[in-house]
């Protein structure tokens, strides 16, 4: 074997435990349906979007983003997932040696992202409230800050005071990461993306807007900050029709993903009602999900594949332990789950 | 501003000159049509595959790849067209500021690709018959060697006894970019994927395979080298649809694909003779596209525009000058494009 980068030799590829089951609430996504616009992108799609390169740098999705977010095109940059934009950021931000600080526990990606491209990692717990430790943040010295609001896997927000005390303060990049933002009760930072020059808040189309499996992000920030952060993507990182749906999606369906976020969080507090009545404590959620701090949730999450039900096992997390991921989802998938794991506590 | 890499200061995004034209003859696309395969996925596409995350690591087409290259899946990694395989290979394979060699001229992607990663670029000029200079691009001391084989722009070939000797004597990695291989009048490489320890294969289905909407690439070599390649990409990287696409495409439209990667070389020698009737000399070819050196080529091609053709211009390269690059196509289109030629030439 030819020699490889000594930090790659640790890093391992994501692989949650898994396999195919009835109900999958393992992953987040939107379980009430594909949004119509989506449909119609889907099948009116012509050949030419199959055998022509798609645009550059998704010139159609950034100008709906734009009007979206009330900013201008510059302002906005897309990728292959949100998480495809987190990779990109860190790259383009930081010299392989510097340092990456991140709230933990946090999205599983960002440390293998701080591994792929050469940083230090600089975990900083939650504190007990699960708010963000600015202090704490601020003090590793990052030149790129990652936040998760609300944040995955513990489904808890970030206070407002928080998050604007670590972007004023920090000395480089803030990455504040929204994928579960509609399903928060309040409206969320994208003023922090528009009004400073270091915030960038990045989204996605995999979580409440229901297509991911089209692969699709995007972020905004200051001009100057995107125009970094897409040095350090490749030009054709969205298929054709993926931006096509993304596009259509964005101007046309906000009503339909407002309706299909209520009823997730709607589900979501009834779960926690039957969980609760089994003696479980979930953390208050903003997201499409509850975590479940559980002793032995790995060998519970596997029992209730078993049943053909998956969720999301976590273990040892810094402040919580282990505990159970339990997306939300149509009530019958729930009840299913419920059953599931009222057999697997036994 | 916030600080950004002293060393992305100068990347430029990729943003060749092209407008919308009738006749785009600039990316060497499969302009005979979209595979019947690829066509029937479409059509029977399930709202799940919209909605749901596509599997991790692109399993279906891994095993599909395999059993086309005569290898086992551990030995096929995948990724958002085979330029994401080579952004993923560098940064796996080297440290910041280490070597990266590749043959001068060669895919425009490739510099930037070390830029991106922070790595030092050698180019290394072709010889004057256009074959690799095996010796000088040894002499770099490079970890990682980049070859296109057939090569992009020159649409020139290199001879097997070049690329045995660098892949022999490379202390680290080889990539052999076969973008256009299913062009070529010989094989190409992929026996040394399978043979040797240090060699990646690349191909993609944006080319000869007819889908370059849905940014598929795939690399063959030994697993443990595969394993270190996987490690610097995302877990989703391909979606849903391109995933079942290229699978079916690989495993259905062999013939389909032979038969139109020949009629697009008939036409690029049919194209060759009237190139020559007009004084010009291309470069011998083993791809879909001729290299047409000409003094104030980009000039042309503007001209060309302006009248609804799209030809990719190149300026000042290594050994050629300036040149244009026309990509073969349904004759039709060629004779549109000479008729464009002819007048811009005036």
């Amino acid at each position: 074997m030819i020699s490889t980068r000594a930090s790659y030799r640790d890093i391992p590829l994501y692989s949650p435990a898994k396999k195919p089951c009835r109900v999958d609430l393992s992953d987040n996504t939107n379980l009430f349906g594909t949004p119509p616009a989506a449909e119609r992108v889907l099948r009116a799609a012509s050949l030419r979007a199959v055998s022509a390169y798609p645009a550059g740098y998704s010139p159609d999705l950034r100008r709906a983003v734009a009007a979206y977010a009330g900013v201008t095109p510059e302002a906005v940059t897309t990728n292959c997932g949100s998480d495809g934009i987190i990779d990109s950021a860190i790259r383009a931000f930081l010299e392989p040696g510097e340092t990456l600080a991140f709230m933990d526990p946090t999205f599983v990606m960002v440390p293998l992202y701080s591994k792929m491209n050469g940083v230090k990692a600089a975990p900083v717990p939650l504190r007990a409230d699960f708010d963000i430790d600015a202090e704490a943040l601020l003090a590793t010295g990052a030149k790129v800050i990652y936040l998760c609001a609300p944040n995955n896997p513990t489904g808890t927000g970030l206070s407002r005071a928080a998050v604007e005390r670590v972007a004023e303060r920090a000395p480089g990049l803030v990455i504040l990461d929204e994928a579960y933002v509609d399903f928060a009760s309040g409206p969320g930072f994208l003023d922090l993306a528009r009004s400073r020059p270091n915030v960038l808040v990045t989204r996605t189309f995999s979580k409440a807007y229901g297509l991911a499996g089209m692969r699709v992000g995007w972020a905004v920030g200051a001009p100057a900050l995107v125009a970094e952060v897409e040095k350090a993507r490749g030009p054709y990182m969205l298929t054709a029709l993926s931006e096509a749906m993304a596009t259509a999606v964005l101007t046309e369906d906000g009503e339909w993903v407002k309706a299909r976020a209520s009823e997730a969080v709607t589900n979501r507090e009834r779960l926690r009602g039957e969980l609760m009545e089994l003696g479980l404590r979930p953390l208050p959620s903003e997201a499409n999900f509850l975590m479940v701090p559980l002793p032995g949730a790995t060998k519970v999450a596997e029992r209730m594949r078993e049943r053909d039900v998956n969720v999301r096992a976590f273990q040892g997390l810094t402040g919580v332990g282990d505990a159970l991921r339990i997306g939300s989802a149509p009530w019958p998938l729930l009840e299913t789950a419920l059953a599931a794991l009222r057999e697997s506590l036994r």
